[in-house]
């Protein structure tokens, strides 16, 4: 074991502070990476203040990680030193059941181990995230970043990015298809950007009039308001997918009407109960509500290829890690363009 | 123009009772038909007491419709006198939007017409349904009824029996599939039946203990009770596909743990609010909960033409028409199984 610099949280109510952790030794199948860059994703606040119950203190976050390998385990193939590289939302699963066996390691039967807060199968304990100068993960759950891409606008690939491109491939979005990005932050502006690099036609869909240029720079071939309700009679039946990436509780029965026949909305964003759906918009059109978490590791390669191929990384303010406090204040407030990334050189220095 | 005997409600306090209403003369394309069988939909209920809003009095419901051919114009092929035919929500639509040219006419981009409380497109006014002596309906809305099966028997089908074929079909369900049927009632007992017929592994999912018994006589392989909290957590991701038959305003959260990964619960009955579903179990398992009205004149054929190779009929309670509002409220309190069928001889006596 060795300790490593971190930022956490020692209870629900305190601030991020410097701490210091374990790490374990290196593994025969084990990649030890040098953290550069962190993603800050909203489930990192959730989980500092326990809004989903559950957790495990000192939390320390980050599952959008990115670095470079400066060790490997005697086992370890696809991986070599110097190489970058990325970890996203989960680092192990049993890798044996119907779910892992299907790639799918999100829906692990037993439980995928989380980045951070997930139950460490090595050292005990719970698992500590990116906000680290370093980690240590088995090779199955490392992942390879495309050397055209800018290394600090990734990190929020690792989970903004394969939670919207995972049910866009899952739903088979291609040229031509009219998709919906309902609520433009970290993953819509995600959302916007893959769905149109697979062809789509892309319209986004939000409350917010003044968003409506920034969507359009991101990729929006249109902009839906939704308050405006003879727009949103216009656009009825319209729309082959439409991707909601609302955080929070609303009401998904406007939405529903956009669908074409058998069409179907994704959720992604929003783990809380939703306003009452009327069952008539369903019925009527044969309509579907789905969810959709991460992606497996499988499919997240796959993302990050697909975003080498087509330069897609995120939008980016990039922060020093003493900010964090700050930032997360920012993220609720919905303040950021579009995604903090921390500089882990700043945890170092 | 004919004048013809018909039960209908004048308002939505009324009593059923004896009326006379036109018929339209036969045109080219027509098939007229002296009714024999009717069935009694839960709809009929809810449009005579105008509980979706915009009834048109008189209200002559029934669209389970089973008869003889008595009369066909001049162009219709598919009909001659004396054949057994069947006619089930929809006597006409546009025939000409993309809907109708996937026949999906119960989707139609104008809007299906509705054997009854539909716009009358020849007469003007609206339309009278199944409980009547006699319709008059144009040949592609005719169904054929194979000659094996029990008439009276079959009027459910019409209703009942496409509701629930429907997405058993477009879901795709095989042999060996994990099924459930959620409620027992008209629906859910010809969800039984058909899901058993298509080689399913049938569970009836019932809030009453003493509905088991009954849901194995219809060819459940097991009963699952859903106040049971342990029996629903050995079922839980177990699920190939759940159809779910409830009529009025439930909670889906718990069924929704039943299903396996990608499966989808398919809302067939209640068309009202549902309770707030947790986005949490649509997001772990990327469940999917969609909605399905019907079926399209293709496939109600295909389901009479399937019923008839598999000795599929409702369960039924004959009745003569004066009995109607008696079994309106039996309806109401559940106290039918499964389903009521009016012997239209009683209304030409």
């Amino acid at each position: 074991m060795s300790i490593v610099k971190a930022y956490g949280a020692q209870s629900p109510t305190a601030a991020l502070e410097l701490l210091e952790i374990e790490r374990r030794d290196l593994k025969h199948d084990d990649v030890k990476i040098k953290i550069l860059y962190c993603g800050v994703c909203h489930s990192d606040i959730h989980t500092v203040r326990n809004d989903w119950k559950g957790s495990k203190y000192p939390v320390v976050p980050g599952h959008e990680i990115v670095g470079e390998v400066i060790a490997i385990g005697e086992d370890v193939k696809k991986f070599k030193k110097g190489d970058k590289v990325g970890v996203g939302c989960m680092v192990d699963s049993c890798q044996n059941c119907e779910a892992c066996n299907k790639d799918l390691e999100q829906f692990c039967e037993k439980g995928m181990v989380g980045t951070y807060n997930g139950k460490d199968q090595i050292l005990g304990g719970h698992t500590f995230g990116g906000y680290s100068e370093k980690i240590v993960v088995k090779e199955d759950f490392v992942l390879s970043i495309p050397e055209n891409l800018e290394l600090k606008a990734v990190a929020p690939l690792l989970c903004a990015g394969i939670t919207t491109y995972s049910p866009l491939k899952h739903w088979n979005v291609k040229k031509g298809d009219r998709v919906g990005v309902i609520g433009l932050g970290g993953l819509g502006h995600m959302g916007i950007k893959l769905a149109k690099a697979m062809g789509a036609h892309v319209v986004m869909v939000t409350t917010s009039p003044n968003k409506s240029q920034d969507a359009k720079r991101l990729g929006a071939d249109e902009v839906l308001i939704s308050k405006d309700k003879q727009a949103m009679e216009t656009m009825a039946n319209s729309f082959d997918l439409l991707l909601n990436t609302i955080p929070v509780k609303h009401d998904i029965n406007p939405y529903l009407k956009l669908l074409k026949i058998d069409a179907t909305m994704v959720m992604v964003g929003a783990i809380e109960p939703l306003e009452p759906v009327h069952g008539g918009n369903l019925i009527m059109g044969r309509k579907r509500v789905a969810g959709s978490l991460i992606g497996g590791i499988k499919e997240t390669q796959e993302m990050l290829d697909f975003c080498g191929e087509h330069n897609v990384v995120s939008d980016i303010e990039l922060i020093d890690m003493p900010y964090i406090n700050e930032a997360y204040e920012r993220v609720i407030n919905a303040d950021v363009k579009y995604r903090f990334v921390i500089d882990l050189e700043s945890l170092r220095n």
